[in-house]
């Protein structure tokens, strides 16, 4: 087994050589987080498309525990980057409309400096002696190598998992100098699942007799069993269950023909024991190992007042993005980090999607899903190019109501020009563009939730802010008091308890609007009375009883007693007539066939 | 760190001497399934309870890869077992009525003869030249065991993950010899995911220098290090992330005060290197590996088709039990057991519950769940036992329907005496006692779903047999044509998706029976028309429109339109006007408030 290369050149690096890299050194010592510092930095970097002249278009991609700054090819000839599908001319990350850098990060061990380095206080390598580095001492040598070019503020940084820790990093300690951040498949701090696989990796390094306390580059070899374990671990911490099966179930039986002393009787075995020896050429142990201690201890917070305490100071757009086969980092982190930035006392933007995937943590570096997670960056990043893009159609028909627009106009007119928003089941965003439209001077706060992950894009397209969420579990990221108005269009018949999400809804709004179809109205009332049909539960034409999913029936007179009897007030009420466009004063319950609440806590 | 002793005694094993075990010598050599024969074989157990006169009362406990023949103190100074919480005087597997027996695998480490026996072709340990066993082996030992005891029928045979395994090959090798089954945590074969961890695992091990390629015997130490490696990766696959998070994450970083050399910077690296540690104290490497290897090797087939092939050969009954957080043995699993199972051509009696838990792979060893799966297992060995417990309450008041006696009547006269029958939403099983008292010459097959794990449990206590599972996706268990009758009995408003659950219950079923509330009754027409109250989609006194979930509303003449739009042809029709108690014969879209209709695959 080939063990890492150890080379003079003032770029030390193992595995195979980058062609376009360049390199940097600090023009100062790294005072470090944790204590000491290091005299020397250097700082291998790559970078993508030209600089504008007002410097503006600078985005900064920060690459995972085994990546480097290698994120995409530079030329037809080049090998591709980790991150190829997504940075590139015509890519989500469209490098000619941005300048992309990726620098390597410290610790690691393809080119800044880390373990293989030499150490200047004694001529040789830090092996072991490489002092312990955080995830803000990486943000650190960005920033000053950043700074060294002559880049004062990133239109944007983006990252996945170690990567997401930088970019989160980025936000909070350096929040004048990030204008957006994406943060994909990451966390306010590893789970304790996750940091257990950590530890039984880097055992697996530590306690392989090899590994000599890390002075290993001495004898010859290095701790190649240990490495190989922890990377095989990681690998299977990577893929979701089900990618693992599809790969591997058919023909568990027939390994590979690998070169291997590792057992290869299952195909998933041959994978793993490939996987772990490849890595051994590539990476280095100690670099390893101090990489993966960063990350365990990377910790933005254990709740969320203390998470909050952190993302406060941050001042950037967000876009937020997990996968829901991820069980690395689960997407209930993601949504720790959107409930913490959605509390910020000075809103900021904010937009969420739990991307369904079955690649798991892995998928932010795969295709499959890259139809929705990298249409949302390309959007975020430049909602002009994302409104370029081919246009999804919700598979959902519901959103199409005809009737919305009449809504839409008695909805909006009960929501003043300074009152903040947050509409659930906002569809692509309609009604929150046109909300946000009204009141440009008092830059409106305007945030939905949605279901449909191709509305979200929409969304996002709009340039509406969007959380994505279920409205039966989704209020709980919102704080008491977040919003004037929480808007409920049309969708009260859905809902699995009507009680709960009214209550949330004038937990989280000063004021609740609620619409729905009246089932007493008189074209209802003829239809059960004279031909024995059952009231519809939409104003969709086309809505049938039977259709999925079951939505109850309400008249308005039910929906008065229920305020009543759950001592809800009601601050206002309006009842159309849809087909006439008309509202409806007399008889309302008769002919009104669409209701609009406004509803306020009551003084109980 | 203290390793494996080697002890000489006819009960050679490592670990805690097992103070009340017996041992016995097979008869005769051992053929393998592998091929080979082991000449001696030595099995060690441990017996609770008195066996019967009649020889009928046996239950044999079969433990996981760590466990041994201890599973349940003997008296108030032993020291408690690992099923502690399961076997005992009063306890589920209540030692009081059943002889319980419980035998250390073959391959193991704790008296029956493994890798650490007396090889009697060298008079020294077997060693790494112990042949690799099967499932199937270890359950022919037991066979030969019992047989030896004069065992000849088991009442039940009881286990967990391996344990489990074993347990399925129990029920398939041996059919005439096992009148039921509980299979808990198990599965027909390891995930892909499973194997991984298990290769890496072995790797650990195997690649330890001091593992000596197994001959570490002689050497004064074995492969600690890999054997804690691959026992700290076994626990963090036992438990649930949920799990670890409540145990370690509020104080991450205050590890335990322990003596090791693993790492102990985190509490949860301080709990694996405890784990470890003492694990290498009490089993021998080799063994491990064997055992390990045996469970990726037990294969009971890759798809349906051939997990059926080896089930249909069972004749007992069986209780299958997985466990929600469960992610080594995913309930999906246990699930295509069941489906396997119900699909028998000849059918036996099957109920499977997914038992809610937070406890991971461990809840089957834990306490925490106990009130489900113990008293699960209490009423499916022994019914009387079962009726005679704590009567849980069924938190759903849904299923107290006053008006459900009048519907089961008209339900049950449609049933034919030898008819088959599925009752979706079953409840806590009154019209499956009925409809199987109703015909108990035929031995008619009824049979339940439902969703609530309380009413599942007074199914199982009345000798229903039951499936856990939604109505809305659970179908996909049942074959075509597997029931004569399908039940579908005041469900219809809940369901998400009418078209598609009516067409799976006449693919399952030749007839399906469905009733549902009548919206266009009179009471319903009038309360709307003249009081502008909406119809209400429940016959329960106490519903409400608000009510959770949102049920649909529907009218006898909707649901007439439904099936000639879908093609769904009725071949009978019967309406009751439930508070007289009546049959309507004349306007019955006016006159009944429930109908119950017979639906019949469509010529077409």
């Amino acid at each position: 087994m080939s063990q890492p290369s150890f080379r003079s050149s003032d770029s030390v690096r193992s595995g195979k050589p980058l062609r376009f890299a360049q390199s940097l050194a600090l023009d100062a010592p790294l005072h470090l987080e944790l204590g000491g510092e290091l005299p020397e930095v250097e700082v291998t970097y790559e970078t993508w498309g030209t600089l504008s002249a007002a410097r503006d278009n600078a985005v900064l991609v920060c690459h995972a525990i085994s990546g480097d700054s290698h994120a995409a090819r530079h030329d037809v000839d080049d090998d591709p980057g980790w991150w190829e599908i997504l940075i590139g001319p015509g890519r989500p990350i469209d490098t000619d409309r941005f300048f992309v850098i990726c620098t390597n990060v410290l610790g690691g061990c393809r080119g800044s400096t880390g373990p293989l380095s030499r150490n200047p206080d004694t001529g040789a390598p830090y092996g072991p002696d490489f002092p312990q580095v955080t995830v803000f001492d990486m943000v650190e040598v960005q920033r000053r190598a950043l700074d060294q070019l002559g880049i004062e503020r990133l239109a944007a940084v983006v990252g996945g998992s170690l990567g997401g820790h930088q970019a989160l990093a980025w936000a909070v300690r350096y929040p004048e100098r990030v204008a957006a951040t994406v943060a994909i498949a990451t966390s306010p701090r590893l789970t304790s699942q996750a940091i257990a696989f950590d530890v039984v990796g880097r055992n697996a390094i530590t306690r392989d007799p090899d590994f000599a306390d890390g002075h290993y580059a001495g004898q010859g070899k290095g701790p190649a069993v240990g490495l190989a374990l922890a990377r095989m671990l990681g690998h299977i911490t990577y893929l979701s269950p089900q990618a693992m099966s599809s790969k591997f179930e058919k023909d568990r039986l027939q390994a590979a023909d690998i070169v291997s002393d590792f057992e290869k009787k299952f195909s998933v075995g041959s994978y793993l024991a490939y996987q772990g020896e490849r890595f051994v050429e590539r990476f280095d142990a100690n670099s390893y190992v101090t990489l993966s201690m960063a990350m365990d201890l990377f910790d933005l917070g254990a709740d969320q007042a203390a998470l909050r305490a952190h993302l406060d100071a941050a001042r950037c757009r967000w876009l937020v993005l997990s996968y829901t086969s991820d069980w690395l980092f689960p997407p209930e982190q993601s949504q720790e980090i959107v409930r913490a930035l959605l509390a910020q006392p000075d809103p900021v933007k904010v937009s969420y999607c739990n991307v369904t995937s079955d690649c798991g943590h892995d998928a932010f570096l795969l295709e499959d899903d890259i139809d929705r997670y990298g249409e949302l960056i390309r959007s975020f990043l430049d909602p002009e190019a994302g409104a370029q893009g081919q246009l999804f159609v919700d598979p959902d028909p519901a959103q199409l109501l005809q009737t919305r627009r009449v809504d839409y106009d008695h909805i909006a007119a009960r929501v003043g020009p300074g009152d903040s928003v947050l509409d659930l089941g906002c569809g692509s965003g309609e009604l929150l563009e046109r909300l946000a439209r009204a009141a440009p001077a008092t830059g409106r706060r305007a945030l939905g939730v949605e279901l449909s992950e191709y509305a979200l894009l929409e969304c996002v397209r709009r340039g509406v802010e969007v959380i994505h969420g279920d409205i039966d579990n989704g209020l709980e990221l919102f704080e008491d008091d977040a919003f004037d108005v929480v808007i409920l269009s049309h969708t009260l018949q859905a809902v699995r308890d009507v009680e709960r999400v009214i209550a949330e809804m004038l937990r989280v709004g000063r004021r609740a609007i609620v619409s729905f179809p009246n089932a007493a109205h008189e074209t209802q009332r003829q239809r059960l009375g004279e031909e024995g049909l059952a009231p519809q539960a939409s104003l969709l034409e086309s809505h049938r009883w039977s259709d999925p999913p079951p939505l109850r029936v309400l008249s308005i007179r039910d929906f008065e007693r229920f305020c009543v009897d759950r001592g809800v007030a009601i601050g206002d009420r309006v009842a159309l007539d849809t087909r006439a466009g008309a509202v409806v004063e007399d008889e309302v319950n008769l002919r009104a066939d669409l209701a609009i609440f406004v509803l306020e806590r009551s003084a109980s």
